[in-house]
């Protein structure tokens, strides 16, 4: 809390002339007493700001699931919703256990954290339980994305291994190099010891949470292989589609309203003035986050809109919804450092970057249900390089602490440094997740733990693992789902007439 | 924030005695700093409010989109839920343009706003970013409401361009006229320079959001005509029943969810004492507030439930969600300025008002597959008078700013002025809606851009415009809903067994 | 607000030496100015942090009707989300006429409240509006619960009858003696006047609300006895599965969404703290509260994903949401009380004991569609329990005011008192509940108004009650949907082919 009130009974006595010591004492202990006050407000004011944004990222899961659950096929609901359901549950351990340890355990050195294993000595004076809360729910957000690639075709104990390595290990890790004081590459760091001057600028998450998530779900991709009948034998691409575009729309939005919770609560804190007193301070950089978050994704929206109308002929909602988030995948890393017209830019160029990304793979018959290495993958990517074009000095010296000669956005006239620190992360980050998620989907292809049989995925793995199909809008559908106690399958396999 | 601290260095030092001027400096320099860390917690703590209220109002056009999703056929789920997306992703950019500058732009005339257009010289010393996206939340809250009214058979470049016209234009105009401070209606004009002493009293939009959807909605409607077998020859009505039940209440509990940013959040500012010390405040006035909303809300439903329970011979859930919404709807206007009982009123007279005008509707064969006109103009119409008969003084002092002798409800003792301006504010956004949007709507008919083929109807948008049915319960579906890349048509027209 | 700032003008003077007086009221005028300054900023951050807990945890309303919706099959759709709307409607009326004066009405005795009905007097020194929102959300959550155990099969005239006793008298009567400060097991007694020197300790309503639900609703599935078809001849259970995995799993999200209202928002105000100036106050017990729900439903998430796997032979998203939702009505009482590990803990145990009392369940032929009695009930108990055995000493004075000697949990070295007086609630609450919602459903049924006729049963209520099938996918199904305007029933009674 800047502008302490820093009363000083010596140096009042000697103003308040002879014998006045007493009298300052008195002053001075009602001003502490004042500025203790204003220190339990500030507590209280940043709480509730962190713990409400972290309940809005919470929603993003509920959003995923909506997402996920509509994109696929009927037949693969409840596996998706399961994977989903158990991200949040599993990650609750694992981010405890060791997960938020590995990321922001204090004072700990550049490659990972080693404190507060299980929340022990917590909490500290730098981070509260609503800042571990808001961590969790960032973690448990990249691992929604992966099982959107590999969705329809995967092992559920193949998912329980991955989810739990990327929740518990590979995504703390990165985390710790960009977001935690100590980070090699973090922009936290003393100004004199930083990444080119600067460290990497990666505000709420474009590398951290979706390039890791969207490389993963790359990895685990390629190394399945596509669903059957998704691309014909000459190559042509056969659209799967998901089985409920309203959920797909109510994923969308409730991924939009969780998103000011994901890009806004990156600040932590809004109770910051720039200069104590003035109508503008952190709650001023607050709001210019959620508008710029808002306007990339309208634009991306709308450029998907009439792009993919000029491509398919159609308008088409689903491909919107993937624009939008698209928009916002992409400004996550500079919402606080640009302005709203330069989101608009990152909002156009995160559309084009989708469309392109999506053509390359059906040429290299990649198959991602969910959009979700192009997606995050690229458009994550993108947002990293825009930030090293677009972001200004005036608003990275606010969110980053004021440095002098900081490197700044490459059209802005800041120089190259912090693009180059941009392109570093997005280096580093392909390389980690490569080495880390797809060795370990090789391991599990050759446990032959990776990939379901064909047979359970033409019927589909609500029938064949998870208890039945996943709707049923007459009774007698019921019947051929009445799953007898003990046995693991329902009475008759084939999905009943919806 | 009233009740400064104004410690005047040279006051104080007289009272101290001689040579106390460095003395008097040094508390009043401490207490000037005080000063400075309670404007900052001001700014902090409202700027939360208005936040996460504007995040709620957001999460409303989710709940439009369930709600009109389920409202019309599943033929046209895909095209009503585009047109959700739009109006925030459409809306954001007009918004940002100069939909803000002709609502709110700062020192402009009474009819329309004339400055931060693409929120240049932004923020201002009275609305920082928080504000714009509050007022961006609820201007895409009106063009939801429109295509309510004109569903199931509207070409979708008509909708783009009345769509951008209501929020960019005739939206933003009218809420200058009512909630800009130059405003000729507005009730924040000085007091002697106001619209019969008061300006026209609509807090939260009953006619600025609603009636302004419902009206524009009624044009739309009229000119399109009726769905095809909404009304039999003789003119008897059938009902064409939306597809599903699920996503009208899903809908209806987030708008539900969504009022408590839209009402309570109007005030923008929470941190306001009304007696510096006490526990009565703006605080109390936004509780209020939330339970006034509340109870209309509520009343209006069992009203309806058992209304209808009457009319129709059964229970419907459908029916009881509009009733909801319609005491939403009518409480808007004088959510702050009543008292509880009075709001009980409100919902149950909004209730009576709704049925009435769908009673009206279907003598008159108008149709509206989300009674949109219905409710929102009919029910917008009643909350605007309900303000002028049950308002109360003192709740308009606190709200709007001590003025002796204001006028206030006619039967709570206030006269008849405050009727007076309520009655004007009807007449003129009916009158300018229907030049506006009638207007538009009238030459889009002429220009053939307005409603769709008889085929096209029959066979629903989703299948000839938007790339396939919205619901693929099985794979075999998917074969008929094959797109090839390029072609505009599925292979095969007819929706899917589902 | 605790630390003051308590200036004495006269104190001061004596210390300025002589006629300093004026001095000393000139700057306790001005410390005094900032003692309210500090009071207007605490109402602000307190009110703001109760509303929006409200707000979240009303979301659970729609948390519940998404659930009930999907575990119902297709044909009784229409009537739970009824019930579930009008929960919260009636519930709404009934609680602001009498229910918050019989729960909260200020100073009254042990067994019921006496003031503040119709919020007359309102608000208090103690309570606001805010106060008042926040127990109706509760009071409206009490009533869905027991909707689950009864549904399917169950009047709509005996709904409205029982969900209104429930949510005006019996709930209330059971919050005055758990949560106001006159009850007489209240832990907010003066020290030397509570029931075992503690009294119970059920901060967030494992007993209050769950309980209460589950309890009512145990009664009206035991007198109406189970669903046609749910168990053979020889008691072989047979699945009547719900219709719609999709709308169990957003319901349950949702519920899990709005958890962070119901068990960190009761605290009710945020801005306490523990030691003026330091960064560990009711903020931090508040976090540490979202973090206790968060692991407990993850706990008992993946308890029961394993230990249904173990019994069932397949991995089932709908058994892994009834664990979740067991894991946040056992922590519910305890959350603000016990460390995160005794969460892990108390989840591990709320999963046990849901497998257990399903197990039971099918053993009696108990049949509860939503195992809302096994749920609410079972784990609601258990939770009750948990508290008297790991609540520890540091926060329960925290939380309940520092009490010498006070007891604690029995496993954490604090004695048996604490867990006697958890026994006496159980005992009260399955007493009371009993012994007025029991005899109402006895009453209903002997008056042949609580269970719907076998041929209604099989047909489902949404085609004889609410108006026809909740899904329509064709056009031609709306055929058979048609109601003529007057005439009860649709044209043809059988559901159509979805």
């Amino acid at each position: 809390m800047s502008g302490a009130i820093t009363c000083s009974a010596a140096d009042l006595a000697t103003l308040l002339g002879p014998n006045a010591t007493a009298a300052a004492d008195y002053i001075c202990g009602q001003l502490g007493t004042v500025n203790n006050k204003f220190t339990d407000a500030a507590f209280a004011i940043d709480n509730t700001y962190l713990l409400f944004s972290a309940y809005l990222v919470f929603a993003m899961q509920l959003g995923f699931a909506m997402l996920c659950a509509g994109s696929v096929r009927a037949k693969n609901t409840m596996n998706i919703m399961l994977t989903n359901v158990l991200d949040a549950a599993a990650g609750g351990l694992f981010y405890y256990l060791f997960g938020y340890a590995f990321a922001f355990g204090g004072s700990s050195e550049g490659f990972i954290g080693r404190h507060n294993f299980a929340l022990r000595d917590f909490p500290t004076p730098t981070a509260d339980y609503s800042f571990f809360l808001y961590q969790w729910a960032f973690a448990i957000a990249a691992a929604g994305i992966t099982s959107g690639s590999i969705a329809e075709r995967t092992q559920f104990v193949a998912y329980l291994i991955y989810s739990s390595f990327l929740t518990g290990f590979v995504y703390p890790v990165v985390s710790h190099w960009f977001w935690s004081p100590d980070g090699w590459a973090s922009p936290f760091r003393s100004a004199d010891d930083r990444l080119f001057s600067t460290g990497a600028i990666d505000f709420a998450g474009s590398g951290v949470v979706h390039m890791v998530g969207g490389i993963a779900g790359l990895w685990g991709a390629l190394i399945e292989g596509p669903r059957r009948g998704r691309f014909e034998k000459g190559g042509r691409a056969i659209a799967l589609r998901g089985h409920s575009a309203s959920l797909v729309v109510l994923g969308t939005f409730l991924l939009w309203f969780g998103w000011y919770g994901f890009n806004p609560g990156s600040f932590t804190k809004i109770l910051v003035p720039y200069n104590s007193g003035s109508n503008y301070g952190q709650w001023s950089g607050i709001g210019r986050t959620a508008v710029n978050t808002t306007l990339s994704g309208c634009t991306a929206a709308l450029t998907t809109l009439f792009g993919k109308r000029l491509l398919s002929g159609h308008w088409n909602v689903t491909d919107v919804c993937n624009g939008l988030l698209g928009g916002f995948a992409a400004i996550t890393a500079g919402c606080s450092v640009v302005e709203p017209w330069a989101a608009i830019v990152c909002g156009f160029m995160a559309s084009v970057v989708l469309i392109g990304c999506n053509k390359l793979a059906e040429l290299v018959q990649y198959d991602d249900p969910l959009e979700a290495a192009q997606l995050h993958g690229g458009c994550g990517a993108w947002g990293l390089i825009f930030v090293g074009l677009f972001a200004k000095e005036k608003y990275l010296n606010e969110v980053y602490g004021a440095t002098p000669g900081r490197p700044y956005g490459l059209f802005m006239g800041g120089g190259g440094k912090l693009l180059g620190a941009q392109l570093v992360q997005i280096l580093v980050i392909v390389g980690w997740v490569s080495a880390t998620m797809g060795t370990l989907f090789f391991i599990l292809k050759r446990l032959n733990l990776l990939r379901i049989s064909e047979q359970h995925e033409m019927q589909g793995m609500d029938m064949t693992r998870h208890g039945g199909f996943a709707y049923i809008y007459h009774d007698n559908d019921d019947e051929s789902h009445r799953v007898d106690p003990g046995s693991p399958f329902p009475r008759s396999a084939t999905p009943p007439r919806v």
